[in-house]
């Protein structure tokens, strides 16, 4: 008998993931019956396990009264795990080319604004201006958020060189990193802070943890890179904390609308980077072994990988 | 008895590099007296140890006959290994701060390049474009010239997931590095080069090995990265091979004549980042206690570390 799969993602999707997602069944040693939502051939009694993320046309998650899991495509489940239509198990995407991708992202973004590239970039004129950087060393950078990815970036950061910092929710403890955590650690770490990358989860707790007061205890001339969530900041906090030079420059990823409207003053800011949401793309061949996997597990039993925790809402 | 060592380097440096190099000569428990040629208080044929970059005054070094060595602030020394008054032994400066910087300056740029970075940096017009980078992993870099600069930056790229290749003109074993060499296999592995980086020594064997041939190997929109030397470059043929679209992009530290003169096309081509020979500046304190290691083991009857080879050249 087929396990039945239906791609419930968002519809365009279905050319460019349908064959990696059956290569990676095949690998996996499953038989599988894939289809698309937008094709109408599976009944939602019929679904087994759902391929799902945010712009998908199932928000309502009643009918499909045999599905095992729910598999997000996307790492961040904000905007469904509140679903209370939601009751089956919910799995979070953890794909290892996504984590290549942002610690890639982030590496390259801290190393520009630690090397101070963009006055060679943007300033072609002809005048020779010597400028040497600090080593990596003698450069403290602080990753919020140590999830899978934010553990990624930290060490990544660390084996490159920099006096890396942490902070989470609950105390970690990474090799190498200087952990902090709770409130009073956020105040504490973000003195030290003279780059700041944001990689926590968007939930209530986390709404506008950079906002006016966290903003100023940050050393001034301060750089804020966001790739994690965009309610993470308070835009209009940041804009005036670049307008005072209190921070040198953001370079932001992810915006409360996106895309990020053409008339927000983020894109006109000489001080702001908009970068259009690529720090972290969910790839097609890693992501859909993810998704083997976890209905391999379904199947045989096994506990599902990355289950979603709907009390801490990640 | 004190060991005279004279700073015949760059005069202007003598102020920042003084207490740095009488802490590292405390630390290295050696009794020194140290003089600024400027100054003239030290006659040539009383110096021991003569601290020496190409800037220096001294270009004839008949003079200084009880000097034991010449200490190289600069890790090339091209420009002093051909001086026939020069018999004395010649030290390059390997320093681990120079060669962090390096490191750093070459691993950001590549990152920069790999994620496409400008047309965000340069583009931010309130157009939302999606784009998305290809992983490390599948980005082919090369780097030519694996001596102890090359293979530090071809070691980090390959920590940070690049598909990493090497050339030099001996075969070389690097872990992790596809290593060619002689110039068949510069050939071969400029034909899988996405990204290339110049770190070789400047002899007359390496002058204009990018030339309109090699270049026209690559593999069309190619990333060429310079922090070597200038003559490493035909400056016409990359000229012409950024016009064409061959080559997308230079990123150019190094040149034929530094300061870059405000009129040389490189300033106004879109194509290329010219920065001001900042990729590995000589650092205060860890190449003060290189020389002052040099000094210890020469007064101890010991090898030179890092003593240049006048049959190569460096």
């Amino acid at each position: 008998m087929p396990v039945n799969v239906l791609f419930a993602a968002k519809p365009s999707n279905w050319v460019a993931q349908e064959e990696p997602l059956k290569d990676a069944f095949k690998t996996a040693g499953l038989n599988v019956n894939l289809a698309a939502f937008q094709d109408g051939t599976m009944a939602p009694e019929d679904v087994d396990y759902m391929i799902w993320s945010p712009a998908s046309a199932v928000q309502d998650f009643t009918p499909y009264t045999r599905c095992k899991a729910v598999l997000s495509l996307w790492a961040g489940v904000e905007r469904v795990i509140g679903n209370k239509t939601l009751t089956q198990p919910l799995c979070r995407m953890v794909d290892r080319g996504l984590e290549e991708g942002m610690v890639e992202w982030v590496c390259g973004h801290v190393m520009r604004h630690h090397l101070g590239m963009d006055a060679q970039i943007l300033g072609q004129n002809g005048e020779w201006k010597p400028h040497l950087p600090p080593l990596a060393r003698n450069r403290k950078v602080t990753v919020l958020g140590l999830g899978a990815l934010g553990s990624a970036c930290a060490r990544m950061l660390n084996a490159f060189g920099f006096d890396v910092a942490g902070w989470s929710r609950r105390q970690k403890d990474l090799d190498g990193i200087t952990c902090f955590s709770g409130p009073d650690g956020l105040q504490k770490v973000l003195k030290r802070s003279e780059i700041v990358v944001l990689l926590l989860p968007n939930t209530p707790e986390t709404e506008n943890t950079l906002n006016a007061q966290t903003l100023s205890l940050m050393p001034k001339g301060a750089f804020i890179i966001n790739p994690g969530r965009g309610p993470l900041i308070d835009d209009d906090a940041l804009l005036d904390a670049l307008n005072t030079g209190q921070i040198a420059h953001a370079t932001l990823d992810v915006f409360r609308i996106e895309p990020l409207p053409g008339t927000h003053p983020y894109w006109t800011h000489p001080n702001v980077t908009v970068t259009p949401h690529m720090a972290a793309d969910t790839r097609l061949d890693s992501s859909s072994q993810v998704i083997a996997e976890n209905i391999r597990r379904g199947e045989n039993g096994e506990d599902f990988l990355h289950l979603a925790d709907r009390t801490t809402g990640y």
